[in-house]
């Protein structure tokens, strides 16, 4: 009997038919999350409504020796849960339940697949939100959310999900059910819960997340500063971090990012600007008054063209959708798109982007940049034609390239998407042999077999070589003894 | 030859002989740190100052199978830093610069043992200053802090030290650097800064530290508030928090702890109080403003006998030099006292005091509380006299159940202190034996010998047995294979 076989077997002693997919049209949806430049049909699709059958999945698979790539609403942008083919998809799309909502200690527990934004709907009548808000917050899942550590416009000020979150409680691939972190700031025993934050299912399968929430500010106002200039523009950023403000969202956008996004929503954006900046203070209406004047100063004093309040709530609701909607707007201007993530310190803003442009030239590609300027997290997009010959190669090499850029000059290659399958050659790039073996290890403490969602986030030393950033002598690897996920 | 031989034959070819002591008298101070209760002398000291020298020591007890455990100043109270009687202790003292101060991306790169005051002392012409504040902040060292994840007053506004750093350079027990954590928010792969961040001493030995500065708040002003009831006191700091205001800090003393440091630095105190508050609020003038007449409003409601704010810059630092006297002042109406750390969820504050006070009846010693009310973080004194037969067994005793207690009611036995070897014997209330499994996986990840600071912690499973906490099935435990940390 195939393992395949074996697996179906136990699977039909502990999950209904219907939460058990085989096949290939019922397999389809599932077969890319978000970087859908890369699609493979799983083995099978699980979808588990309890704990107890998540338990008894991972236990199959963990004594056959199946992959499992864990998937909350594919929403991810890094292909983290892009399907193994040998592998069984465990959805947990049915874990769509709040569980409470504790308004006196102001946390929310909650079911992986829950949506990012249903959390903050559901508190909203206790004057409470949840904070982190990654764009695509109305469909991602909090689960998916806790494995890529998501960000978002507004974690400049409060932070990414591993500062939002209180306990968890996670599957092991053996099956054990395991309740990390606590109530309290501090916890006792190593910290797991940042450990698993940003982990991209390579340690254990999420099954149940409380949430930090706080109160909804009482005043939001957000000032739009146009420049001719983008070295002006990153200055401007410094300067305002400097004085020792931390807005509640700081982002900038280059002239096509602001010209796609103005066709397309009608924000009220300059369309002479060369960039614009977008900051938002919150807080007591006394505090957001005294820090606009002071916000509003400094964006004049480093040459802003031009500098508006929003006259209104519509109008700040606004000026915020021709941000978020910068994605799909420029999707309107070109076939495909390829949204990269990096960070970098603030400081090199000016030249990263110079070094960009050129690369752009080189190329022969358009790149629209919208980033997160507060914490230096860029997402320039590169404008492709996935129809036209080489085109999408050319383009992910180009997207390397960018990634590598950010590694030169002290950043990082992921701001908020992870790694998944789409950075794992830029790993080699930022971390040397001992750094990734010391990555492997701790995966080897949690998961001894590589079983969960292998081939992503880190890379095996073997493929570093390959890809040409690792040191390779008399042709072996610096430790040719670890196991290869 | 001895191992000890061995090793000293090594250390000799990369240390020179002022490095390392071997003779009583110079291992006598460092015994102990700052849980004197317990005293071992070390098989040797060793103190190393460059990087290269403690890779050298490392992979040489590596290699002989020593233990090694680091220390810092030697603060520390849950005997973090406790002697192995067969190891080499690592004294971190020679690594006391301040390497670089970057006021521009406002970080400090320091050795692990310069002092946390010195960092803030070396940023303050700057206009920045390193935000958590240790009570021993003249004398605790950054390394010791990083290895405990030190708290401090502050820490509810601004974070323990796992918020406030961002990179740490390590090295293994094989004697390898390594690099961890970055200058973005989040940062590609498993977030090892976290794990290391409160570790103990336990995966790796910290040689450089690059830590977050602040911009310093332009206001500060503090609030002293009288209470004649403790449940009063509690629910008064549950409103501030509800009312979505974060003081910079929010301090709860008792009877006992207001008379004893009253007496000992007068700091303006109401001697017929049942319990103070201490509420300090800081940023700019007008927030400052604006923030203490809604604390003022909130404690008046919640039935505060008076409410003070400091009238002057040198009443307020009376006010807190109250509190930060209070351990000493306590020294001073007892011959010795004991301090605990646990953190229990803010709700039951009222219970849980409650609860300490039958307690202290209960085995006939007294108790002063001193503690961090805005985050739950309590620290009990229990009053003893060592000079009595019997009296330390007994403080221990009661110390452990104030410990047990704060499981109970869903919080933690750690806030700030770590675990150490004082609380090795609660880890098994709080954690079963698939989360300590997972604890020593993660150790082994790192050291698979276990030489690293032994018997600190996490309990081996064994331990726990002995403790009474795990269970024990036919005289097995439940993962015999585990090796025995």
């Amino acid at each position: 009997m195939t393992k395949k076989n074996q697996l179906l077997q136990k699977l039909h002693d502990c999950l209904p038919p219907s939460a058990i997919l085989t096949e290939t049209e019922e397999l389809h949806p599932y077969e890319c999350d978000g970087l859908s430049a890369y699609q493979h049909l799983p083995m099978l699709v699980v979808l588990p409504e309890t704990i107890k059958q998540v338990q008894s999945i991972l236990r199959h698979c963990h004594a056959l020796e199946i992959p499992v790539v864990a998937r909350g609403t594919g929403t991810g942008l890094s292909g983290g849960a892009l399907p193994h083919e040998e592998g069984v998809l465990l959805v947990l799309a049915k874990f769509n339940q709040i569980l409470e909502i504790d308004p006196e200690q102001r946390t929310a527990r909650v079911q992986p697949g829950v949506r990012n934004l249903a959390i903050t709907q559901a508190a909203d009548h206790h004057g409470l939100y949840y904070a982190p808000d990654p764009s695509s917050q109305i469909a991602c899942s909090i689960g998916g959310n806790v494995a890529e550590n998501a960000g978002g416009v507004h974690c400049l000020k409060y932070g990414l999900t591993v500062h939002n979150i209180q306990q968890i409680k996670v599957v092991s691939i053996e099956g054990e059910l395991l309740t990390i972190g606590g109530s309290g700031l501090d916890d006792a025993g190593f910290d797991l819960l940042a450990l698993m934050t940003g982990s991209e299912g390579m340690l254990a399968v999420i099954v149940e997340v409380v949430v930090k929430l706080l109160p909804k500010p009482d005043n939001a106002q957000v000032l739009l500063a146009a420049f001719d200039d983008i070295e002006k523009a990153g200055a401007a950023v410094g300067a305002i971090i400097a004085e020792g403000i931390i807005p509640a969202g700081l982002e900038m956008m280059d002239e096509l990012a602001i010209q796609a996004s103005e066709d397309f929503v009608h924000a009220g954006y300059p369309l002479d600007a060369v960039a614009i900046l977008l900051c938002e203070l919150d807080g007591s209406a006394i505090e957001v008054e005294s820090q606009i004047h002071t916000v509003e100063q400094i964006l004049n004093h480093h040459g802003a063209t031009e500098v508006r309040s929003a006259s209104d709530e519509a109008e700040r609701l606004r000026f915020w959708q021709g941000r978020k909607s910068a994605f799909p707007a420029v999707g309107r201007i070109s076939p495909d798109y390829y949204c990269m993530d990096g960070t970098i310190p603030r400081k090199h803003l000016p030249t990263v982007l110079g070094r960009i442009s050129e690369l752009s030239k080189q190329y022969g590609l358009r790149v629209a940049n919208v980033f997160h300027a507060g914490d230096g997290n860029l997402h320039p997009l590169i404008l492709y034609d996935a129809n036209q010959e080489g085109e999408l190669e050319r383009t992910e090499e180009f997207g390397g390239k960018i990634l590598e850029l950010c590694v030169e000059v002290g950043g990082t290659i992921t701001g908020e998407h992870g790694v998944g399958m789409e950075k794992i050659g830029q790993m080699c790039v930022q971390f040397d042999s001992v750094e990734l073996t010391q990555f492997h290890a701790v995966k080897a403490a949690f998961d001894d077999k590589g079983l969960l969602n292998p081939g992503k986030a880190v890379p095996t030393l073997h493929r570093c070589a390959e890809f040409g950033a690792m040191h390779v002598h008399h042709g072996e690897l610096p430790f040719p003894e670890l196991p290869r996920f």
